[in-house]
C-alpha cells in the first residue's frame, strides 16, 4: 500500500461525492441524552421547537432513527458550487518532520465563506425558506458562521440579523464588513433590540459581550418576530447532521487512495466540524469493523471536555434555551481572550459529549502559543494559513506524528482543517512580535461556574 | 447549445489540464518593441539580464520564437495541489441581471495565497532555485503577489526580501503579517536599506513610497547581493507566459460545455491576468479561426491604456531598469489612493500594449465607487467577495450583460476573477458607509507625468 502513488490532493468526482447526510445517532448504542424543557425537565417534543426552529430542522434535530437522509436537489446544487473539498496528502509537512506517518487533511476553507460552516448554513438556510419563513436571526463570535449563514441567505434572498459578540464587534471590523457585503444586518452584542440585551447592559453597561448571551438575544429575536426562526451553527444534532458531509467525502478519497486512518483528529468548539469529519469512521467503530483513535482538540482557555462535567446545563447565558446533556463548564462561563473565537463555547455537542463520556473519543487540550505556533510552521511548509480554531488540530496532529517518528510508526494521520486565517492576521501578528500570552483558568475560576 | 446543460463549476481533469505553457509572441505578426539598454538604447541581449533575472527567466524574456513552453514537472506538482483552477458559470448573476447572456469567469482566488499571482510565482522561484540562488527580492503594493511568491519561496527554502510600498505597509497590518508568516522579510519602501530609497528619503523623508520606488530598491538590493536575484509579479513577457496557464484551463474548460467567448474580459494593472487569460483565444483571432472582443479593464485613477502614451519609459521611478515601449503615464506619475493596489502601476505589459495599440483589444476605464457597487453586488448574488482588482472586470462584465439585455443578444462573456478580497475590506467599509470617492486625474495633472 505505501508504495503506491497518491495524489497530494484528491477530488472527489461528481458521481463519487455523497447525495445524502449519515446521522451518526442511528448507530450509536447508547443515545445522547434528550434535549429537556426546562419548565418541566421533560423530553422536548417536536412541537415544542417548532417556535424556536423552523419544522424540517426540528424534526431532525430529534431524529434518532434515519440513518441516512437525502440531501436535497437544492442543497446538492449549491454545493456543487464548492464542494467536493478537497483531501491533502501533507507530503511537505511529513517530510520537514522527519515522519513515517502519512498525514492527510480534508480541507474546508477554499469555498469563499472561509471555513466549513457553509455546510450547514446553506441547509438550514434552505430549509427556512422552504417552510416560508420570512427571516432567520443567529449569533456570531469570531464570524465564521456569521459570515457563512450571511452568503446562504443571499442565496435564497432570505433577510438576516446577526448578533455579534460586541467585543469581536469592534475587534474584528473586516468580519463586520464581510457579513453586511452578503447583506445581513449586524448587531453588537449585547444591545438594546432585547430584553436580555436590555438586562444585560442595565448591569454591566461596558461589557464586551459573550457567545452565550449573543444566543439569548438572537432566540429572543426571532420567537418576538413573525415568520422568523433562529439557527445555530454548531452542537446541535441537525449540524452535525450536515457537517457529515466532511467525512463522508473524506472517507470515498481515502477509499481511492486506498487509505484508512488510524487516527481522526479535528477541534472541537461545539463540535460541528469533529462531528461531522469523524461520522462514518465512528460508524465503522461502533460496528466493530475497525478500530481508529478520535482526538478532540480544544483550547486550554475553554476545556470543555477536558476539565468540564457532563451533565445538563443551558446552551445559553440567560437561560433561555432547553437544557442538554453535555460537558459544560456552565452557561455563565466567559472565556479569557483566546484567539480561537470559534472555540471559546462552554457546552460540547451532546452527541461528541455521550461518545467521549462512554469512552469511544479522547480530548486533550493545547495552550495559544502552542497552537500558533503549529500554525505559522504549517503555513510556510503547506502554503495554507490556518484558522487558529483548525490550528488545534494541525498541534495534535504534529505531534501524533512526531510520536510516530519515535517508535516508527507509519500510522495514517486524519486531520480536519475547517478554515483560513485571513481573518485572524492580528493574532498571527501578536504571535510573530512575541506578545501574545497563554490563558488558563485556575480550577477555583472553573469552580465559580461549573454546575 | 443552448439547451445543453452546463454545470455552475467546470473543472478539468488531470488529463485535461494544460502541461505546456503558451507564448503568445510566436503567433504576433508584429512583435511589441524590445527592451532597450537605456545606456546604449540598444535592444538587450540575454546575458545584460543575467545580473538582474535569473538565466532561464532571462531567456523566457527574450523568446518571442517558441510557442509552447513545458511547464517543468516540479511547478506541475505543485500546481496541482491548487489547479485546475474552477471555472464558474454565473447562473445567479444572469437571472439577477435578467440578461440573455452566459456568463463565465475564470476564478483564481482558490488557491490560499488568494490570487493568479502564485502561477507565475511558483515559476520564477523554481528556476531561482534551481540556478542554485540563495535569494530573491520583489516589491509589492497591494500584497496580493509579495504573498504568492513568500509562499512559493518557502516551498523551495529560498529567502525573499520584499520591499512593500509604505503607504501598503502601514494601511495593511494584515498583508505584512501574511507575508511574514511565510517566513518573508518584509520591509516599508522607501527605506535606508538601499541607494535608491535612501535618496527617495532624503528627498521627502515622509514620503509614502510608490511602486516604482519600491521596485527601484528590490532590483538594487538583488544586483549588489551576492547569489541573489530581482522577480517581477506582471509586466513581462515572462509572466504572461506563465499566466496563459488561465487562459489554457479556460479555454479547455469552455470546450467541454461546448462554449466559446465573444468576449473576453480582465482588470488591466500590469496586465498579468488579462494577458494570460486571453492568450490562448487571441490566438485564434491572430490566426483568423475565431473573432472575439478583448477588453482591458483599468481604473480611471490610473488609465495607463486609456489616457497613457504608447512610448519607450522605465519600468520603475529610480530609471534603473531597462526601457519598454508600452502604455505609460511617466514612471514618476503617482496615481491617487484607489484601492486596486494592484493596478496602480504607470505602465502596461508591452505585450498587452501592442496588441492595444494595433486594434486588437480594447480597453475602458471606470471610476472606483462604480466598482464597489459591482463587487457588493456580486458578493451577494455568487458568494465570492472580490479583490477590487478583480472587481473592475466584473463591472465591465456586468455592463456588457445588461447591453445583452438591450439588444437581446445571447454573447457568451468570459472574465477572469483574479482573487479575493478578504484583505481589502476597509475599502468595502468604505464603499458601505458611504465615504468612497473617486480619483480622476485631470488632463494637466497627467501632463506632468507623461513622456
Amino acid at each position: 500500500m505505501a508504495s503506491r502513488h497518491v495524489p497530494n490532493r484528491i477530488i472527489l468526482t461528481e458521481d463519487q461525492v455523497p447525495k445524502q447526510w449519515y446521522n451518526l445517532r442511528a448507530d450509536m448504542k447508547e443515545l445522547p441524552e434528550p434535549l429537556l424543557n426546562p419548565g418541566t425537565m421533560q423530553p422536548l417534543k417536536e412541537e415544542e421547537l417548532y417556535p424556536v426552529f423552523c419544522k424540517e430542522l426540528a424534526h431532525q434535530e430529534l431524529d434518532d432513527q434515519t440513518r441516512y437522509v437525502d440531501i436535497p436537489e437544492e442543497i446538492l446544487a449549491y454545493y456543487k458550487t464548492y464542494r467536493p473539498s478537497p483531501l491533502h496528502r501533507a507530503y511537505r509537512l511529513e517530510e520537514e518532520l522527519g515522519t513515517p506517518a502519512k498525514i492527510y487533511f480534508k480541507f474546508e476553507g477554499n469555498n469563499t465563506s472561509g471555513s466549513h460552516k457553509l455546510n450547514s448554513a446553506i441547509a438550514q438556510a434552505y430549509y427556512a425558506k422552504k417552510q416560508g419563513l420570512t427571516g432567520l436571526t443567529t449569533e456570531t463570535g469570531a464570524g465564521q458562521w456569521g459570515t457563512a449563514l450571511a452568503m446562504a441567505c443571499a442565496h435564497f434572498h432570505l433577510p438576516l440579523t446577526v448578533y455579534m459578540v460586541k467585543g469581536s464587534f469592534n475587534q474584528k471590523p473586516y468580519r463586520r464588513s464581510i457579513i453586511q457585503t452578503f447583506g445581513a444586518e449586524i448587531i453588537p452584542s449585547p444591545s438594546d433590540t432585547t430584553n436580555a440585551g436590555r438586562a444585560i447592559l442595565a448591569q454591566s453597561p461596558e461589557t464586551a459581550g459573550s457567545l452565550g448571551c449573543a444566543i439569548s438575544e438572537a432566540v429572543e429575536k426571532a420567537v418576538t418576530t413573525e415568520g422568523c426562526r433562529y439557527v445555530l451553527g454548531s452542537v446541535l444534532n441537525q449540524v452535525l447532521l450536515h457537517q457529515s458531509v466532511i467525512g463522508l467525502e473524506a472517507k470515498a478519497a481515502l477509499e481511492l487512495a486506498d487509505e484508512y486512518p488510524d487516527v481522526v483528529i479535528g477541534c472541537a468548539g461545539g463540535g460541528s466540524n469533529l462531528g461531522g469529519l469523524i461520522a462514518p469512521f465512528m460508524r465503522d467503530k461502533l460496528l466493530n469493523r475497525t478500530d481508529p483513535r478520535f482526538i478532540a482538540v480544544e483550547p486550554a482557555s475553554c476545556p470543555s471536555l477536558t476539565r468540564g462535567k457532563y451533565v445538563y446545563d443551558f446552551c445559553d447565558t440567560a437561560k433561555v434555551t432547553p437544557l442538554a446533556k453535555m460537558y459544560t463548564l456552565g452557561s455563565g462561563f466567559i472565556p479569557g481572550a483566546n484567539h480561537a473565537g470559534g472555540l471559546r463555547y462552554h457546552g460540547m455537542s451532546p452527541i461528541l459529549s455521550k461518545l467521549y463520556h462512554d469512552g469511544l473519543m479522547e480530548a486533550v487540550s493545547y495552550e495559544q502559543t502552542s497552537v500558533f505556533e503549529a500554525a505559522a510552521f504549517f503555513s510556510a511548509v503547506e502554503g495554507i494559513v490556518p484558522a487558529p480554531e483548525s490550528a488545534h488540530a494541525i498541534r495534535a496532529a504534529i505531534d501524533e506524528a512526531l510520536r510516530c517518528k519515535g517508535t516508527g510508526e507509519a500510522k495514517t494521520i486524519l486531520f480536519g482543517l475547517t478554515g483560513t486565517g485571513y481573518f485572524d492576521m492580528a493574532a498571527y501578528e501578536q504571535y510573530l512580535n512575541g506578545s501574545m500570552t497563554d490563558i488558563i483558568p485556575t480550577d477555583e475560576a472553573l469552580a465559580n461556574y461549573l454546575p
